[in-house]
C-alpha cells in the first residue's frame, strides 16, 4: 500500500438541507457552491422516498433500488473528492421503515429530503481524483 | 439555501458509557455536564434492549418501536444542538440482532447500554437552536 | 461517570484500501504502520464477502456470521485504541445486499475488500487501553 500523507482539517460545516430537495443533488450543490473539494460527510434525517444502488461486482454495473416510501435516514456516510474537475459526493445511506426494518446502499439522484442534518469536514491536502479503475470499473481515487 | 458559515472544531471526546445506563440519557447528561452545545456524535457498542422511533410524515407524529432483545449497535450517528436552552442530542442508531439482521431509527429514552464507545466533536460557532418547524412539525434548526 | 478529558486532533487520513485485502487486517496494518494509537474511523465501500460477529451478552461470547456474497458497505464506524501494546481497531459494519436488505455486526477477519474509502482521525491524549471487563467479558477501555 502506498504511503498515505496526512491531510489538514479545513472548514467545518453543520447545517440542514431543505425539505423537498433531492439529497444527493443538494449535497453536491453545497460542495460546489462552497468549493469543498475534499472531505468527509455524515448525517441523519428522514426521506420522502429514496433511490439507492447496488454494485454488481461481476457484471460491473449498478442496479437501481427504488424505495417509494417515507423512511428514516439512520445514517449517511460519505466523502467529497474530485471527478471531472468538479466536487463529487460519494455517499451511502442506511434507511429505516415504519417497523424499523432497513435498506441500505449507494445514494443516487431520486431521493427526496423530508429533513436532513448534515456534517461536512473539509480536508486540505493532495486532491483525491476519481478515475475509472480498470479492474472494478468503479470511479476510484487514483 | 442560506449561506452556511463554517464552524470551528472545539473539544474532542472519546469515551465509553457505563453498562446499564440509558443511552440517550447518558449522552445528554455528558453534553450537559461538559456544556457541549453544538457538535457531532458517532459511536458503536451493544445494547441490552432498545427503543427507537419512526416519524410518520403524514400524521406528523413519532411511532415507537420497542426491541426487547440484546443487539449490537452497528452505528450511532447524531448531533448536539440547543433545544429549550439546553444541550439536546439527536441521534439515529442502526442495530443488529443475533443473525445480523438489522433495525434502525431515531434513538429515544428506553435503550439500555451493554457497552458503548462514543466520539463527540464539539463545534464552535453560531448556536444551532431547535424550534418546531411548521411544515414538518419536527424540531428543526431555525 | 468519571470526568472525561478532551483529546486533541492529530493526523487526518483519507485513503482507499486495495481490492482483495482483508478489511480488518488492512485497517489494523495501516494504524500499526502509521502508529495511530487512538482515533476514530469511518468508511464506505463494497465487499466481496464478509464475516461479522454478534456478542451473546448472556453466554459472554461472540457468534460468527459468515456472509458469502458481495455486499455494499453502507457504513463502517469504529475506533482505534491500544490492546496488548499495539494499535487495535474496533469497527462495526452495516452491509447491504442486492435488494438493499442489510446485515450488520462487529467486523472480524474474513472480510474481503472490493473497494473501501476510509477516513481516520487520529486523537492525541491519554491512551485508551483495552482490558477484559469482568462484568461483560468484553475488552473495554479501562
Amino acid at each position: 500500500m502506498a504511503e498515505e500523507k496526512p491531510y489538514l482539517t479545513g472548514r467545518t460545516y453543520i447545517f440542514r438541507l431543505p425539505k423537498g430537495k433531492d439529497l444527493l443533488d443538494a449535497l453536491t450543490a453545497f460542495c460546489h457552491d462552497n468549493q469543498v473539494k475534499c472531505g468527509v460527510i455524515s448525517g441523519i434525517g428522514a426521506l420522502e422516498n429514496a433511490t439507492i444502488n447496488f454494485y454488481d461486482q461481476a457484471k460491473k454495473k449498478y442496479e437501481k433500488i427504488t424505495l417509494n416510501q417515507e423512511m428514516e435516514m439512520a445514517a449517511l456516510v460519505g466523502n467529497v473528492s474530485i471527478k471531472d474537475n468538479r466536487p463529487f459526493v460519494h455517499a451511502h445511506v442506511t434507511l429505516a421503515g415504519r417497523d424499523g426494518s432497513t435498506k441500505a446502499g449507494h445514494l443516487v439522484i431520486g431521493t427526496k429530503i423530508f429533513s436532513a442534518e448534515i456534517f461536512i469536514q473539509e480536508l486540505v491536502g493532495e486532491p483525491k481524483v476519481r478515475k475509472e479503475d480498470k479492474v472494478t470499473k468503479l470511479q476510484l481515487w487514483m
